[in-house]
């Protein structure tokens, strides 16, 4: 698909592709703290290789599916994370996939596949569209803090999904992701315990026909063990996201480390309906976090704390290509324009334009001493879609972002900040 | 073979291929250090990506053969050292090969290749045979402790070595790994003049039938010149192992950082013998380390270090397939299953058991003040593995080990450990 | 070309290749610092991976051009750069190219490409020729230094060039190199903002007939914004080099970090010349550094630097062949063996022999404290270049260098050198 090339055996049983993504921005930022208490005063505009992308794709002897694929990319186009011992790049540069899928096993009339690696999960909706075919340049926050909590990108984990036409139903166990420390006597930077957690993600298409599909899912997630840092004994976790487009790698809303955790669960739902070329897709988060881990560090008898966000989008394609169902991840595919651009033939491609809101609140407990004053993010997305071909697509962004923020849970100074921001994805993938 | 896809020219003389391989680990430690005092206290139960390569190999006008593959797994998933200035893996990722390796001359009646570059040097039995064909998921520590002086992975190295069906004979002189520091003037981390050794092999297949064979061989290292830090002019070397499974990366036997090493040498005999499906393999290597470098640095007038080693193993395929030998290599491959593993012809693949106890001393001059007491470590491993089909294996080991160690040559504390771990490898590799 | 495995759809209009290049040097310094107050005091002899790439190479819909190759080599075979949080290599590890590239625009009887993302810019003649045929194992420094300014190696850019048989055109704006912090909130490293520059190169090949070809060209460069520490508000610029062989990646000449930047520019003459199997070529750069920038930092008032330097070089095919000029780039290609190298069919392949002369010259304002006193580098190398077939080179190279330097604008302490060195590359690409 998609000028994917690949090389089998004459039975056709045995396969290798190769894959590959160039996703590069470029763009800047009109970023307007609201006062000189906020953090940070400035973002960077310029440009980013936020992926790039090369894999290697097998199946052999029929049912057994292969991925290795490695992003060279990152939020700073390089590697690893920021503490001592690594990189620039905030984590997002690794091993993106390397997993073994079995689907040879068929049972109650649909297709299914065991799985285990690193794979990239398809738990939420936003999540299981491919970053090639999301309407955005980015996928909203709410999505993005969800999935982070156990089920991320660079993941280890194993489990099952099974499909028909109609029903999706999946579960993993989730451990910790690439470029972790597996040391358990690593002092610098310190060893921890791996984190395990799970999820399951149930997703249907009841209603479909020639020229419109609806689509609805349920998603649970659950941070079983938090890792341990063992040195400290300290469980933490953070909740954060940047604000929607990340050529300035920097977040804006995050809870901070939040002490003492002895568990979350991320309950959501999805829902999203396409009629000819109209498409229209969102989901809901809610968040819980307990902190009752016996690590006999603060806070004591804290209760648990509850975030929530989600968002809201449409998009239309002017040149009447629609957005395919795909059943094997409950999601929808991209489009492939009617008429690729070529100045020979006179084709001009497709075009779509696509709107979102999106909402992300990490404040709780506020004037309490154990809450959390993470912030309260909105972010209004304009999009413009240039669909050259099957493998080139320019994507235009224009955000509008609100960022309401007190400096602490027991502090109403204002630490919040506004932001508008224009830029432009250059996507090549196969 | 393997499904390896490759694409050649007409005539067949140019072809290029690709190459992969994932080994996933996932698995769980009962570790029970002796006393308080044992290092480490803890070892971190969980997963890894142990090996995760692409790679390419190409063949030029017949005669000149290339490889360039990477490794993108490691220890800990990541990328480097744990110095400073370095990511989290204990150099374990990176070049894995980089060669070139010309064939097209023959003399002798046998095979001959003349090589250089980045190199998997053949020396020792163990390692030159594929991680892919291993019976057990890691190698034995006695010939890791060995390569590790002048021929372990990601190694520089020029040489050649010519082989026909009974006799190979190979010599390599050997530098740095990748990653090395090159700079003399580099303080941050320290820069350090490059190593250099030599390794030699002589092994044989003196008898072979139709269902049966026989190896010897024979195996020499020597570190000519250890690297010298030039900012404190020290010269050490270090010999250490993980305890035989490397999902926590954490060495319990160690020599600690050697003083004043003038050069290093290393002797080893190997033996095999199949039988059908039966394979036994053993290997045992001498060290001498000598301590006389003009550093200006204690000790002064040590003597010279001697540790050894050494493992015995035995591997049976239930369901009947055998070990090939390799006459490029001289070693064993691995196991092509009769009737791989398909739910619709029925098949089950191949099934193998395989047991070793191996041992490592790293004590010597106990009760001396430069006498070294970096542990005795044995370790009992019991394996089962599924051969799927060609490309897929599944390994399942057991391991109980037994570290003997005293605090320090003059002190006779303890600070051994035991250990039983169970562990889960998902392999795939063309 | 040169056995680039390629896989096409049937119409030709979509391809992906494979592509792939070795270049491992190993050689030895005779190092001779004037005095003790020379810096570095000793370079390390040895091996170096210096490139091991890996990449893709597409073309969609028949216009659209992509490529997607990393380099796992560097001066020190690792990755990153030298500051905390960073790995060694000095920079030189990294995303190589990541870029697409629209042709489908063919104006003024010529051809023309838009193009944007991580490329290797063509600008110089040295720089436009592939690292794969220059005459000799590193560049020469002037080139290395111009380029580096806003136009090196990992460099984000968008532009066009346009070109027919006689004429060639570019220009691009440049921004930052990947592996670059983006974040401005950053504080260990600093953040910064990112830079952006320009550049444009006209040339030509005015004379060209069966048997030889004459080249001329100019070039141009601005940095208009250097980067700016969001730390500490500096504005630097470092011009430097290795000295023409990087087994040890330390510089010999450097100006340090110019303080209080405002801009530069770079302005550069290109010639050359090929008469059957004989090439001369010869480029010259004028650097002029402004120190006006408003950071609140000294120098207050101090004039703008001006650095020059150039080299001269001529090859001679023993064998006959000739180096094509290849007008995409406005460059010469290598060497297509008539005999490729085979004990079977008796040939030996291609052999040149190579001369140059270069000189860079980082001293100005010498005896005023705002001066710079970068040290002046002169470098003669002869070559030998064994063309073994279309993939495998060999490269014998001997360098005799002087470095003319003093401590400081205004201390005359002879802290130069003098240094030998043979070095030689076993090369691999297609």
């Amino acid at each position: 698909p998609n000028n994917r090339p690949t090389i089998c055996t004459a039975d056709e049983q045995n396969c290798i592709a190769i894959t590959s993504r160039i996703h590069w921005d470029v763009g800047g930022y009109d970023y307007r703290p609201n006062t000189a208490g906020t953090s940070p005063q400035k973002l960077d505009s310029g440009e980013n290789l936020r992926r790039a992308r090369i894999g290697v794709i097998g199946k052999f002897f029929g049912d057994w599916n292969y991925a290795l694929i490695y992003d060279f990319g990152g939020s700073s186009d390089g590697f690893g994370g920021t503490a001592a011992g690594s990189l620039p790049g905030g984590g997002t540069s690794g091993v993106e996939n390397a997993y073994l899928s079995y689907t040879g096993f068929k049972p109650f009339g649909g297709k299914m596949a065991i799985e285990g690696g690193i794979m990239d999960l398809p738990w939420t909706l936003d999540e299981s569209t491919s970053s090639n075919d999301i309407l955005f340049m980015e996928r909203a926050s709410a999505g993005i803090i969800a999935q982070n909590v156990a089920a991320g990108d660079f993941r280890s984990a194993a489990g099952t999904r099974w499909w028909n036409d109609q029903l999706w139903l999946g579960g993993y166990v989730t451990g910790p992701t690439t470029g972790q420390i597996h040391s358990a006597s690593s002092v610098t930077p310190p060893g921890s315990s791996e984190q395990y957690g799970a999820v399951v993600r149930v997703a249907g298409n009841p209603i479909s026909g020639n020229n419109y599909s609806v689509h609805i899912g349920a998603d649970a997630e659950w941070l079983i063990q938090p890792p341990r840092n063992l040195v400290t004994q300290a469980q933490t976790l953070t909740l954060s996201d940047r604000p929607e487009l990340r050529i300035d790698p920097t977040t804006l809303i995050s809870t901070g480390a939040i002490a003492n955790v002895s568990g979350a669960q991320v309950y959501g739902v999805e829902a999203a309906a396409t009629y000819g070329p109209l498409i229209a897709q969102g989901e809901y988060y809610w968040f819980n976090v307990d902190r009752t881990a016996n690590t006999g560090l603060p806070p004591f008898g804290a209760s648990s704390l509850k975030f929530d966000g989600g968002y809201a989008q449409v998009g239309y394609v002017l040149t009447g290509e629609n957005h395919a169902y795909n059943p094997a991840t409950a999601s929808y595919g991209g489009i492939k324009p009617h008429d690729p651009f070529s100045l020979a033939s006179g084709g001009w491609g497709a075009w779509e334009i696509a709107g979102r809101v999106s909402q992300m609140n990490l404040n709780d407990q506020i004037g309490q001493a154990v809450g959390i004053a993470g912030g309260r993010q909105t972010v209004y997305t304009a999009a413009l879609n240039w669909y050259v071909n099957n493998n080139v697509r320019f994507m235009l962004n224009y955000l509008h972002g609100d960022v309401a923020k007190q400096a602490s849970a027991t502090s109403t100074a204002d630490v919040g900040s506004k932001f508008d921001a224009v830029a432009l994805r250059t996507q090549v993938a196969f």
